[in-house]
């Protein structure tokens, strides 16, 4: 069973404080050291049972670790790769990260720093934010996507592998470009989708709306600096995203305009034929 | 406390026979019939629950009765109202429906017909169909709508916004013309955007689809002739919210295209804000 004797998260928000209750409620973890900028917010993860102590200082946290997982907003992910393995990690140490895109992420990345290091993406979450929602639940279920690099070692891509099995997602392994191409359509795609749809609606509306309007602009409430980083790493494939959206959206109009009842309803059949096929 | 007699629910699927079970539940009527094409289905409603009695023949089922509730999909409606009136029901009897568009079913009803007849829209319900899915609790907590018109009976007004006040909604009184407007904005509109979000997704990436995904498209899994028949029914008012939302698209697009992150920051901040709104 996988163990590990000092873990470093660094940034307690909702992923890297659910990882981190996790992995104390199934005993994966001796210790663990939450870093961040503000002592308050490592506090109350510390306060929540998600960490076992705190630091502010990043290479004094990871002297000895043999695991550090990166929970920051994506565009510090590859800086603080630069900087952990600048410490005195385990010889035996693997970084991984929570971010939401990966290819400029390694862009940034020299071969060298990929032998330690392989790239996660838990598909979970939600609107949120912050460690007073993370719950150790958080993973199980949920796909989580791992993205080794040739130059990573096998072992890490393994044992990183082995973790978010740990934690009970379902875990599949691609290129980090792959990774952006289909997060791009399954999660930040659905992010402009409701937002924009959000920002249509009329607020004198809302007393009327139910669970169809308030599922499908869900994810709107989520905070904005993260997704706005989300959005501006990937932007080249959610942009062919949204222009296929942008296209299916011009076919209803054009079925609406002409009042077209056979189109409508093939647009109909085929949307849910794709929503059917979602494994329940 | 209200109380009827004699309830016929024309159509038992998951909106009628939720409905059965409600009134039920709640001890607010003493017969319930229901009436349908397929005997099976109505075999199926009453061993749900749902109805007490089934009737094949509409006339026969509403003699005498003092509340009729017409839950068949939009385009049928205004046929079952005048057929309704035309049987021998108790002089106070209330007639509704549970239709999701309200503008063409008044326009099909003359002005002698409205003394009886009161509109309602619980807007409840779900992407599954059939009263499988019925329960006692659908209407509680859910707006529900209602749409006397000019020549409706004061107390057939006032009898519709009490029953579904018993049934745990919050009931909204509005004209059927802004009840269309309104409907197109928070449920037709989201339909839409869910159904055009599902068919641009690769079926190979739903293995990686986690529940931003799957909330914004769940709608989508709706039955397809039930949302033919309401969007062809509110077409005019969902073709102007389909402009705006596209509209909202292409200022999404623009932003990507420009890699604008002040333009993109503030689509994000826009959408949160109204989504923000949203009771809880």
């Amino acid at each position: 069973m996988l163990k590990f004797n000092k873990v470093v998260i660094v940034g307690v928000g909702l992923l890297g404080g659910s990882f981190g209750l996790a992995l104390r409620h199934r005993g994966i973890a001796n210790t663990i050291i939450g870093v961040g900028r503000s002592i308050a917010t490592l506090r109350q993860a510390a306060a929540r049972g998600a960490i076992t102590d705190l630091k502010l200082d990043l290479l004094e946290a990871c002297r000895q670790a043999d695991l550090v997982l990166i929970g920051t907003p994506v565009q510090s992910i590859a800086e603080f790769v630069k900087r952990c393995v600048t410490a005195e990690l385990s010889d035996q140490c693997v970084i991984t990260d929570v971010g939401s895109t990966k290819g400029t992420i390694c862009r940034q990345l020299d071969s060298s720093l990929f032998r330690r290091y392989c790239g996660s993406h838990p598909m979970a979450g939600g609107e949120k934010s912050s460690v007073t929602h993370a719950n150790h639940d958080l993973f199980v279920g949920r796909p989580a996507i791992i993205t080794p690099n040739p130059h990573t070692d096998a072992s890490v891509a393994s044992i990183v592998k082995e973790l978010w099995e740990s934690l009970g997602s379902e875990v599949s392994v691609m290129t980090p470009e792959n990774h952006d191409l289909a997060v791009a359509r399954v999660s930040h795609l659905p992010h402009v989708v409701a937002s924009a749809l959000a920002s249509v609606t009329d607020a004198q509306f809302l007393p009327v709306a139910s669970t169809g309007w308030s599922d499908t602009t869900r994810v709107a409430a989520g905070d904005v600096e993260m997704w706005r980083q989300i959005i501006c790493e990937n932007r080249e494939p959610l942009l062919d995203a949204v222009r296929s959206y942008s296209n299916a959206i011009e076919q209803w109009l054009s079925a609406l305009e002409r009042s077209d009842q056979t189109a409508i309803a093939r647009l109909l059949t085929t949307g849910k034929s794709i929503r059917d096929k979602l494994p329940q």
